[in-house]
This record gives C-alpha cells, sequence and structure tokens, in this order.
C-alpha cells in the first residue's frame, strides 16, 4: 500500500538521504536504477523540483533523453549494498533490478515505473535542461570531476507526485 | 550571538520558509535585499549548494555579477512587511535596509554582510551560472513567466558557512 504525502514536508527526508547514502534514479519505462549522490531540491517556476546531474556516458542519460521522466527512489537504510551496485554497475549491460532483487510499481503520474522496496518515491518530469560549461566552474572543480571533458548535463523535474510506502 | 549551525541539518528549515513566506537574497558589499520565492538546496560537485534564479533587470543580478557572492537570509514569521518590501522595491533607487529597519553582520567567509535580524544566514560564493534556455521549457511556462524575454540566470552558490543569530 502506498501514500500519497506532500511534496514539501517530503523535501527534509529525501535530502538527509541524498547526503548520508545516496538515491536511486529510476528511468526508462523498466525503471532502470542508479545511484546517485549529487541532486537539489527546491521551488523553481512556482513549481517544486528535483534537479539531478548526469553524465553523456550514462545509460541513464538515453533513457532520461528518449522518456523524459524519471523517478526518485529513497533507499532505506539497509540497501547499502544495492546503493553499491546501482552505483558502479550499467544497466547497459546488467539487469540492476534483478541483481538487487527490486521490483517495480506503476507511477500514478508518468510511464516511469518506482521501486517498490524503496519507502519514498518521487515522480518527475523533465521541464527544463541544461550543460555545464566548463569555463564557468573554478578550476579545482574542473581538474577533480571533468579531467575527461565529460560534462554533466542538468535535469529539472517537475516533481508531480510524492508517495510513502506503508 | 551567533552560532554555526550544520549546513545539512538546516536544509529543511530553510526550504520551508521558502515555500511560506520566501528568503532574503544578501547581494553587495551594503548586503541589498531582494525577495526571492524560488531556489533549490543541494549537493552537487559533492559541495553544499544554494541555487538562485534572477532576471538581468535586477539591481541584484548586477551586484551578484560584480562580487560572485551572496547571503541567504532567512526571515522570522512576522516579518511579512519586510518580504514585501523587499519584494516590490529597487536597490537602485531605495535603502531597502533602512526602510525595513534592518541591521547587517559581517559574514565570516565573504564579503556581502548578512542581515541581523534574520534568525539564520547562509554565506555563499558562486561557482556555477547558466541561464534559462527558452527553448527547453514548456509553452506554459514560457507564457507565464516570460513574455518579454527577460529570462533567469542561475546562480550556483557554494554554501560556505551557516550561522544561526541566538
Amino acid at each position: 500500500m502506498r501514500k500519497q504525502i506532500d511534496i514539501v514536508t517530503i523535501m527534509p527526508e529525501v535530502l538527509e538521504k541524498l547526503t548520508k547514502l545516496g538515491l536511486l534514479l529510476g528511468s526508462g519505462t523498466n525503471c532502470n536504477p542508479m545511484t546517485i549522490g549529487w541532486g537539489s531540491y527546491g521551488i523553481m517556476w512556482n513549481k517544486p523540483v528535483f534537479t539531478i546531474m548526469i553524465r553523456p556516458v550514462r545509460h541513464s542519460f538515453t533513457l532520461l533523453e528518449q522518456h523524459g521522466e524519471f523517478t526518485i527512489n529513497v533507499p532505506s537504510d539497509d540497501m547499502r549494498k544495492e546503493i553499491g551496485i546501482c552505483g558502479s554497475q550499467s544497466g547497459r549491460d546488467t539487469d540492476k533490478l534483478a541483481e538487487c532483487r527490486f521490483t517495480t510499481e506503476n507511477s500514478s503520474t508518468i510511464s516511469v515505473p518506482a521501486i517498490k522496496e524503496c519507502p519514498i518515491h518521487l515522480e518527475c518530469r523533465i521541464i527544463f535542461k541544461n550543460d555545464v560549461i566548463a569555463g564557468s566552474l573554478p578550476k579545482e572543480v574542473i581538474d577533480l570531476y571533468y579531467p575527461h571533458a565529460d560534462l554533466h548535463r542538468f535535469y529539472y523535474g517537475e516533481i508531480l507526485g510524492a508517495w510513502r510506502e506503508e
């Protein structure tokens, strides 16, 4: 059973998990999961928005470009192993859902499902995207994160629904 | 007296105030205050980042471009009048600090001061900026917020310090 929750009230819990463990980005109609440790939660254009940063080399990048939607799945604290799998393998050659023994559940507002085993889900539709421009960043950030110029794309997802598994 | 607080722990309180009342952006070496109702709080490039959106026509835009730093001042619930003043007047022709009877306090890490009467301050240095691209947004967003093509600039501020007045 899942219950709709307030998008603003849930912000702290999502951000706390982002900083302490990571979140699982789901993309594509099969919900290919990818661990993310960076992201931002806020209000833009009067809408609740979750912003993610994805490199073009990722399988998730292709799926995001194809479908324009994603889910944010907030893991429970005992999912460290799954966070490791989804952060180190690619959905191109691995069925990460199967490897994590995750099952999916249809979303209410978008075509990308959510991970049923994760206690909180956000359903997001991309309303804006923009690219990191190397020239605008401090040199130490470029040296550390972009030695191969594989610059992130920002995806701004309007949060259309938030749910808690109960 | 002010006390340093944890940047991650304080996120929920800042975001709640953003959605319910607004925040006061301080820019320039005098801390010209401007009310903002949009913004985003998260982790990017492994750093805590507060993202703001400012239109080029604003006086704050000029100050941000000149100094590259800003403070986020979280108002108390009884500051509705001040939020109104700082959201409707321009620092070009009004001393909004005087009008609000606000005083300022030096920041610890940047040259832009904070508003002493606000209970929470974030000190931010801009590490990245990017512009809204009209072609990437849904038509209803463009019609509603950009009828005159006065597109926002995103400023990503690394949060260098967070403080609570006690």
